[in-house]
């Protein structure tokens, strides 16, 4: 594949380091059900995980918000719990409840998970990562991307998303070796879904601790940064140009360690990190992406208009991807999107 | 009421701004479902709201865990939901399920709320401050609380309790004045409450902010910081003398910010925050207070040995109060407890 020149996109060109005026933006979750071209594509499927596998449609779902608004990058339309699956776990999306799994929680939960089939489930992501490249401008990179060992583990050990974390906290704190086998697993499993994921042409990668906030400092550096580091060590070994943005969310103070210990190329920030401490502890070591509040692009209005200019006056003048702190809302008005859109390319209202 | 000099209580002199060899120790929930005498006396009344409106019953409950570990305070069995229920809105607590009310989104729902019989609300609580202050030793004070007006909003709002306080964030961001009025509502009201807390015999004061972590910084500084200083100072303008503890859970990075800002005397910290960031950043402004892990409680073992060490290293040579970091969980063992408490009292193994 033919990689993008890094000096003709701005989003590559700021995980270099370079500062852009204005800086690219793009948005978490930004192919998704605030789109009604989306949700005509997802009536079209009996569920979730069938989008994620069928290519043809992956690949549209993928490419719409980029027709609708000038994105500085794509992000494949996948699932974190792709992994899981992957493994061999058990994995249903139950509308409206959020993903279902069947909890791994013991010695023989983990003897079951298996990489044997692992590539084969794989296949479908890297198929439509094919197909988006295919029909991208040259110039907009394919963000590609896995949940962080943590968080997947979290779903796996949960049996599906979680208020915080307990059981698989616990089981890590009283199973250590076996959590540990968990933990090693994923990092080798998603380490090679990435570089799946870059040989079909995606252009940078992004890994999602959404749960990372839920551990303390101990844990935090066990399960969070040292997995993170040794997947990243992975993917560089074979991909040594590919940037990687690490959003380990919610980790608060905690956030510069991972900065600093982890090997990423850049960090994506939570709506709960101030922009000046972001400007100061973080951005002084990594570009930076973030963190406007999805509930405030919800709700428009002159409130938005000035926290878009804070950021990026807090931000803006160092290496800098405008995104959300969190996911889209699936409420969230097209013309606020367009809103937010305009003031980041024009600096101004 | 005879107030305890503070030279004879641990637990105030720390608050104080003293530091104490041990430091004294409390746990938050320490009135509940892991003791079999809690679960035995809950057993009798049917709803958990009864037993906090039983005067009775609920100072046996908040006595229990006294005579069972060394603790250095009581803290009166409520709920922060009794401020709500006060102000005229339905609250149940259903079995398993969590508490659930009559959500209040617009400006009738506000008119509504009345502080016309909230008095009368409160008495059943001022009651068990008296019963319960009673019979604890005198050096041992006595603990009254309320929740922050930022967190008890979110759950007038969404109902219940909710994964991200979306609908509270959202009204807030729509009808800023009308949310500034629910708020206003819950600082004069809180006050009134932890005033006639502190007058029935409560010797020192905590506010839960148990969400504050879902804002982002100016909506923090708005919905969080602001009350929370309106509440204390109306607190401290006629009970100067009783220490008040702030408890913003998971504010991260923020908590310095209330720490300076809201005039508290001392802050809760939470698992989350590590604890060399608590040393210099927290308590050289304040005495803290924190933040083992309460799921590290439950697992026990060498693991909870070691934390607790680190804890005592990092905080004690400064003013401390040795606590979890969010509430004890109903499947801790007491063994467990009986550990910790040892391990805090004599500083070893």
């Amino acid at each position: 594949m033919l990689r993008i020149p890094s000096s003709e996109s701005p989003f590559l060109k700021a995980l270099a380091g370079q500062t852009n005026a204005p800086p690219p933006i793009w948005l978490m979750r930004q192919a998704g059900r605030y789109l009604p071209e989306y949700r005509e594509v997802r009536s079209k499927v009996s569920s979730f995980l069938d989008l994620c596998r069928t290519p043809e449609l992956a690949a549209e779902v993928t490419l719409q918000p980029l027709r609708r608004f000038d994105l500085d990058a794509a992000i494949v339309f996948s699932d974190i719990l792709i992994v899981p699956y992957a493994l061999g776990q058990k994995v249903e999306f139950v509308e409206g409840e959020g993903p279902k799994l069947e909890p791994v929680s013991d010695a023989r939960g983990l003897a079951r998970l298996s990489k044997g089939s692992a590539a084969k489930a794989f296949a479908p992501v890297y198929e439509t990562i094919e197909r988006v490249r295919a029909e991208l401008p040259r110039t907009v990179p394919l963000i590609g991307f896995c949940g962080a060992p943590w968080t997947v583990a979290t779903y796996m050990v949960e049996g599906g998303g979680s208020k915080d974390q307990a059981e698989a906290r616990l089981w890590a704190y009283r199973e250590q070796a076996n959590f540990q086998r968990l933990i090693d697993l994923l990092v080798d499993t998603s380490a090679d879904y990435l570089l799946g994921q870059v040989a079909a042409g995606a252009g940078a990668l992004q890994i999602f601790d959404s749960w990372a906030g839920s551990l303390p400092e101990d844990e935090f550096a066990r399960w969070c940064i040292a997995p993170t580091r040794r997947l990243v060590e992975q993917v560089k070994a074979k991909a040594p140009d590919i940037p990687v943005i690490g959003f380990p969310r919610g980790s608060g103070v905690l956030a510069e360690h991972y900065a600093r210990e982890t090997g990423i190329d850049a960090i994506g920030c939570d709506t709960s990190q101030p922009i000046e401490w972001i400007r100061d502890r973080l951005q002084n070591l990594m570009p930076v992406q973030g963190n406007l509040d999805p509930l405030l692009l919800v709700a428009g209005g002159p409130h938005l208009d000035r926290r878009v200019a804070s950021i990026l006056a807090a931000l803006g003048s160092g290496p800098f991807i405008f995104n959300l702190g969190h996911g889209i809302q699936p409420g969230t008005p097209i013309e606020n999107v367009e809103r937010l859109l305009h003031l980041v390319k024009t600096g101004s209202a």
